[in-house]
């Protein structure tokens, strides 16, 4: 740690306080292990591996042990992490009545995430999960682990009570995406959705400091327990500018309904001025490369996809093509690629996600990010306190009766 | 705002990135017009007043309108505002069996915390709140009230429910603190137990960027709802280093029992090298304004109490000046001052309020202080996104597989 030479060295004002820019943009709050983003770069990575190669060659299990142990796995010990965390995946029975409650509560225009929320945080009363400063690196681990694997079943489990399904349990014969998938339907997938939908989320499950992250390692720099941590970092997954909302770029497609329709339609959209969902980021400058990925993935999926989804396909990539055609002649000193929002719509779509869950599937993928940044704040036992600069009227102690 | 500014004179490593101490300790995150504390000066204020002036002389509603609005109120002004909070304590009737599924899911040493994480957000829900970005000034105003102003409603139903009793409704004649002891107890609280628990609740409202006030305003920069902000904030307040837990100063003196067996008790404490509950604070080197202030407000508690609650009292005050006593002979080097912990849950004993929720009633006030930092924090639309500084193995395209 270099913190005591940064205390020394770091520029103060006057009064003492160190100005940093808005939003703490380009400020490292702290050290990490778990991976980190070279946006100019145009990669990202967990531990020392590329991302989205990871996404490619290895199991969403495998890079889950990879974020929070520092290594990939062999034979053995993945089977020991699959037994380990098959049964934190099933609710406690008296966790049951909350979600009905919670279920009936919910109407058509409920947010996913606010109901994830809800049961996330009674699921961490109900598994008695105590501060984690109350216990050791063992005990910490094992919650941090509970409340990431519980999440698909929360989801699931309200996905189907609200439609007056029973929820479905758990298989302990598949892995961690199939079992979404399978708690949701209530089939088992085919091998070529799991595979899709695990790219997916191995390539969503960690992305530096963003908002939700860094909530996560605030709330963990208390020592609470485990759900606080997640429910807080689902909180400000919610936000509008997180970005984490891949339904906006299928909504769009629908709008735009057919490939002949992209031109006029885009060029419209951008000489009125406005912004294209699924363009743009905050930190790469070229192309985002978990948008790459998510297209070869789509196109994948498309060639033994429904004629319905080939089309879907057919139309994102045309549009993807004509906006990044469109922007380079109507905007050409910005720099804009596709993010990773364009594609994850499509993807979920594709295998069989439902629309009103794709913001809540990302926060599956981030649960499991957080589980590892969580765990790592805990080492750290240092409170995140900042300061704020005070621009209000001079205080005084009079005060007007 | 003078972040343009900042963002050229601001020290950076070769790499781009800002470091910065620990715990982001001393790092102006944002600029703030509604508070500050002064630790080297021993005192805090909100907007222009130092706070616990406030606390002695104006409401809980009036200082909760200063911090929202900038002015404490008129006559006519807090009249309004009494009619426009008044029906945001009820509970929609579609909660309910929300609340009866919580409460029949907690056991006795469930924290009270955890259950308001649960039913706040579940409120969030039911009350239909969009994401604050959504609306405009109005609504978002509309949204942080109505999140605070249920939060004693929540906890009270909760603690009367899980005890097989009805929950009780709020009375339009009762402001939020005697509301509150109302909806606990069912019998109209006495004007000294509502003027000391008011006191209380107005001194711990707000105390600068503190962790909870931070994750609520975090969580509000990605535009997420305002029931997010704060169930994250409940979540941070959890946590054990948050300093937020005013039983842990009663039961120590639960434990010494009387005043003439504080001095070995404490001296062999200290001599072991533990920590004295409800001493030492981050930032005040000298007293903490508040206990100096809950000191005195506990001690006219006691000429109106019953012989219990009396001697509960001197015992304390005989172990304040006890311990402060021997830090000074055993630890000449600390300067280590009673802080608001230590005389919160003696007063809160005194009023009523079940020990069981001495540390949600500190959320109480808090959440009244997060509707303000709310509001201003969506006043900015910057996303809080810092960095770290990776520090793990260099990256590498190479996956074994």
């Amino acid at each position: 740690m270099t913190t005591t030479n940064i205390d020394k060295t770091v520029a103060r004002a006057a009064d003492g306080l160190i100005d940093v820019p808005r939003g703490l943009a380009g400020v490292a709050v702290t050290q990490t292990e778990i991976g980190d983003v070279r946006g100019a770069e145009g990669f990202y990575h967990y531990r020392q591996y590329d991302a989205t190669k990871l996404a490619r060659l290895r199991s969403l299990e495998d890079v889950w042990l990879l974020l929070l142990d520092g290594a990939l796995p062999d034979a053995a010990r993945a089977g020991a992490f699959a037994s380990e965390i098959e049964p934190l995946r099933q609710f406690p029975a008296s966790m049951r009545p909350v979600l009905d409650a919670v279920a009936a509560s919910t109407t058509d225009t409920t947010d996913a995430l606010s109901v994830l929320r809800t049961t996330l945080s009674a699921a961490g009363t109900t598994l008695g999960l105590a501060p984690l400063w109350d216990g050791d690196e063992t005990s910490r681990r094992a919650d941090v682990l509970a409340v990431a694997a519980i999440v698909p079943t929360l989801l699931a489990a309200v996905y189907r009570l609200r439609r007056g399904d029973e929820p479905i349990a758990p298989r302990t014969d598949l892995g961690h995406t199939a079992n979404y998938l399978w708690m949701l339907r209530g089939e088992v997938p085919s091998e070529a959705d799991v595979t899709a939908l695990q790219l997916y989320l191995v390539t969503t499950v960690d992305h530096g400091f963003n908002a939700s992250t860094f909530t996560a390692r605030v709330v963990a720099s208390t020592g609470a327990d485990a759900a606080a941590c997640s429910v807080a970092g689902i909180g400000a997954l919610s936000g509008p500018l997180h970005g984490g909302a891949p339904s906006r770029a299928l909504d769009m497609l629908d709008e735009i309904g057919s490939p002949d329709r992209a031109e006029p339609w885009i060029r419209a959209k951008l000489e009125g001025g406005e912004r294209i969902m699924g363009f743009g980021h905050a930190i790469y400058r070229g192309p985002d490369p978990r948008s790459v990925l998510l297209r070869e993935t789509v196109r994948e999926l498309a060639t033994t996809a429904s004629s319905e989804g080939a089309a879907l396909v057919e139309l994102a990539t045309a549009v993807e093509d004509t906006t990044l055609a469109l922007l380079a002649e109507l905007r050409p000193n910005k720099s804009m690629g596709t993010n990773v929002e364009f594609y994850a719509g499509v993807l979920m779509h594709l295998v069989g996600v439902p629309h009103s869950l794709f913001s809540a599937t990302f926060g599956v993928a981030r649960s499991i990010g957080w589980s590892a940044h969580v765990l790592e704040q805990t080492r750290d036992r240092k409170i995140v306190r900042p300061s704020a600069r005070y621009v209000g009227p001079a205080p005084s102690g009079d005060v007007p009766v």
